[in-house]
């Protein structure tokens, strides 16, 4: 099914004795770039974990300072000439994927008017503020001005990027489409007709599911160690990482240095064990990335590919049978819990369709909360939808798609603070739930082992050897859409996710 | 006898609705300087104290990328074109400051082509490798071809820097003096003259000072609690600073965000609190800077003077016997000892003349040290001592001053790694020294309150405000010399810090 890797995929540095001098020099900006675009996850690493609250006027400084100056050695004439120059050598493949992509970052930085971008970072950072207090107030037409003139500025941005694509596809692909946003919508359209009625039915068997970790508070020294233990097991390289906790857990480096946080509440252990095994997974992604190519687009992750990788140590290992055969006793040491295997399983797999809070939902009833994002996003910057008929287009598509209805704005179309920042953005999540179903499903059918048997054994080495093998080691070569199709033998699908989704869920609510 | 405060030198931001455009925009390039200076701090202070082992390729990448762009950014045309449009301007004095302290740095680095600043980049960073292996293998003649390399270069830089002043001089006084050479080089004659028989006749006198902690081993956890007690009584804003463990302690950051490290080891207790209390003064001075002048040379440390708040806090506070009447009863808590004030007060101030390596010399010996470092780089720079003379040089001063004569060139002249980094470096750790107790001298003249009672009862706010009043809230304001003058009302002198010498040592050794 997948790809054999070729030579033609190999790692080997791009630049040699024969390297057109072109290329040499845009190679070395594009390295510079890329090394100050990692300055300044170091900044907000720190900034999450370990900066001083007093700290924070100066790391806004620092963190602009740095941006304007990266942005203006991205868009400085010199680039534009080495790319021009570049693309007029004659490159092996690899050297032209730097250069497509270099230029990609180019274009799409030059072609918006720096006033634009200024106007946009400002009201973008002005809107969090008000849309802060308009949750808190449950007052949606106090925020309503405000996203009206995000979605034009960002509708004007677009039309920069390119007038003659429509501006919410620019928005989704940019100067290129790495993943087409066709084929995404075809897929959450998919979903959503075969979510709805799964849900609907599970929800109607009402089944009796453990959930061990019911009673009880779980102090943050034990949840730290189960989430060491975790990431020793799972294959963590502690020499080019480290945990720590932030308030929203989050993963940031390169193949030299990944960091994973993650967070811990009392009452919730399982909560810190999902997120740590979701992070690593992030970590994987970037430690995976050839070492040879670092600075480089061959040694870069693809944004849209990442939650992929998370989810699939998330869901296709975290949440099976198999890692729970094998982790229970860990758990029951830690915290002085008698769960069965069976009990854990149950506790990862809750399903609760009557919450209304998207970062609180469950494996599947998240992905209806993300699908009522896209189509009213997009209707809205259509300008087929009114900026004041929001709020009920969401209360409508929450019932018909998850049989709740918000009694508030603040449950409602005011809980994410997303669209201060631009649209187009939900649409990751759900690709990387469904990318990881379709690799978890070319992985389970390209290896000899059995899969389930390997993660019983705590034999990880097979999954990350694979994953490596047909994602990691690629970077940016391939656009995302070749990426999935070269590993897995076909186009991003729902498939299967829909088939992973019935036959785990169906089998825990007895179908 | 300090000068009192007046308009002049008030703390408001420098620009207004009247301020020239050549200014205004000069600020904002010299700020957008500094915070990327600052952003190297917080990726060393990272490499330091939290990076993983193996994120050091990347973080060297990342380092360089910075510094090259912020050295390109500095040295660009524009910058000087607003440096003579603001000369033209009529500017306030603080104004004309902050144009003085950018030009410096704009001449320090144009002045010197960029192939030589790479070759002593180079030059330095391989001879590093060189040294450490040299010194390992007690074979000065290993690193004598490098080091007269190191100052062949140097004496270069130092001519393209300014040709028509001698080179060693340059390399202390950069483009401007900030602090003349002349003055700190009589300083040092004159200490030398002091210390010499004091030394040896504190010596003579071979007292039986206390020693409260050699026996025993003190767990890290305990001296860290103690730490962080000294820190919180002294004054430590934890609101914007932080303290960490490093190999060797450091101090780094800015007036929103100023973070400490120290270092434990179970057998040397003293060592860790002095080390605290050391770099707790590095960090009173950037916090004690002005906030809204973040950024510019008015919010900005001068480095010849930083040294004297870090020596003030451990020497004219840590060392006294007001200090340990007041801690005693916190030691003894910490470490389950029964160690008397006067116990602690002696075990503060030991002096070791047979002692032959500087990082580990005690408060008076220490200078000795650096003296005839000086004293031998300037004969080793001026070319009038040959390298391999250097070992022979090295060791006669030894005797001469200190009485004791190394075996080994690992112990003399190759324990330092500072000449793979340049020359005219040392002397500014016996500013620090002599300018602390010099402004220890002002500061008591001027409080009506005792200091020593002040001390005793922990009051520890007259003493930071008078050095915020003097020193900190002038940033680069004035140049050092000028500085001192106006905190102490006379130029540095080693006077102040021979008298207390000789009255804590004569007190303690029974004179």
């Amino acid at each position: 099914m997948a790809e054999t890797p070729t030579q033609e995929s190999d790692t080997a540095p791009t630049v040699d004795d024969d390297t057109p001098e072109a290329y040499r020099e845009l190679l070395d900006r594009t390295k510079r770039l890329a090394h100050l675009a990692d300055v300044g996850g170091v900044l907000h690493w720190d900034q999450q974990v370990t900066m001083p609250d007093g700290g924070a006027p100066a790391r806004a400084a620092q963190q602009s300072a740095l941006s304007s100056l990266t942005h203006e050695y991205l868009t400085d004439d010199e680039t534009g000439d080495l790319l021009d120059g570049a693309v007029e050598a004659e490159l092996t493949d690899p050297q032209a994927a730097v250069v497509r992509e270099t230029r990609r970052d180019y274009e799409q930085a030059t072609r918006v008017p720096g006033e634009l971008v200024e106007e946009i970072t400002r009201t973008g950072s002005e809107a969090q503020q008000i849309w802060q207090d308009a949750k808190a107030d449950d007052e949606f037409a106090a925020f309503a001005p405000t996203l009206e003139t995000l979605r034009d500025l960002h509708v004007e941005r677009a039309e920069h990027i390119d007038a003659d694509r429509d501006p919410y596809r620019v928005m989704f692909e940019g100067v290129d489409p790495d993943l087409p946003l066709d084929r995404v919508e075809a897929i959450l359209h998919d979903l959503r007709d075969e979510l709805v009625p799964l849900i609907e039915d599970l929800q109607s068997r009402d089944p009796d599911l453990a959930d061990p970790f019911a009673e009880g508070s779980f102090d943050e020294d034990s949840q730290e160690a189960l989430s060491r233990a975790f990431l020793d097991d799972l294959g963590y390289d502690w020499d080019r990482g480290r945990l720590d906790t932030s308030p929203h857990p989050f993963t940031v480096g390169s193949q030299h240095d990944c960091r994973i946080t993650t967070r811990f509440r009392d009452e919730d252990p399982f909560g810190a064990v999902l997120a740590t095994i979701h992070e690593f997974g992030h970590a994987t992604y970037e430690l995976g990335l050839p070492q040879e190519h670092y600075g480089t687009p061959l040694g870069q992750s693809r944004g849209i590919v990442h939650e992929s990788q998370s989810r699939f140590w998330e869901n296709h290992v975290g949440r099976t049978k198999a890692f729970w055969d094998r982790y229970a006793d860990t758990v029951n040491e830690h915290f002085g819990t008698e769960a069965s295997p069976q009990d854990l399983y149950e506790a990862a797999n809750r399903i609760y369709p009557d919450n209304l809070i998207r970062v609180e939902a469950d494996e599947l009833t998240y992905h209806l909360h993300i699908i009522l994002r896209a189509e009213i996003e997009k209707a809205f910057v259509a300008g087929e939808l009114d900026v004041e008929e929001i709020p009920t287009a969401w209360n409508d598509r929450m019932e018909e798609y998850l049989g709740v209805r918000p009694d508030t704005d603040t449950e409602g179309c005011l809980q994410d603070i997303h669209w201060t920042g631009g649209f187009a953005s939900f649409q990751s999540y759900t690709v990387g739930s469904v990318l990881a179903a379709q690799l978890d499903a070319a992985l389970r059918e390209d290896l000899d082992e059995d899969v389930d048997e390997l993660i019983r054994a705590g034999e990880f080495e097979p999954l990350h050897d694979w994953m490596t093998e047909h994602v990691h080691r690629h970077g940016q070569r391939y656009p995302a859409d070749e990426l999935i199709e070269r590993a897995t033998g076909e186009p991003l699908t729902a498939e299967y996710f829909v088939d992973y989704a019935e036959a785990k869920f169906g089998d825990l609510y007895g179908s």
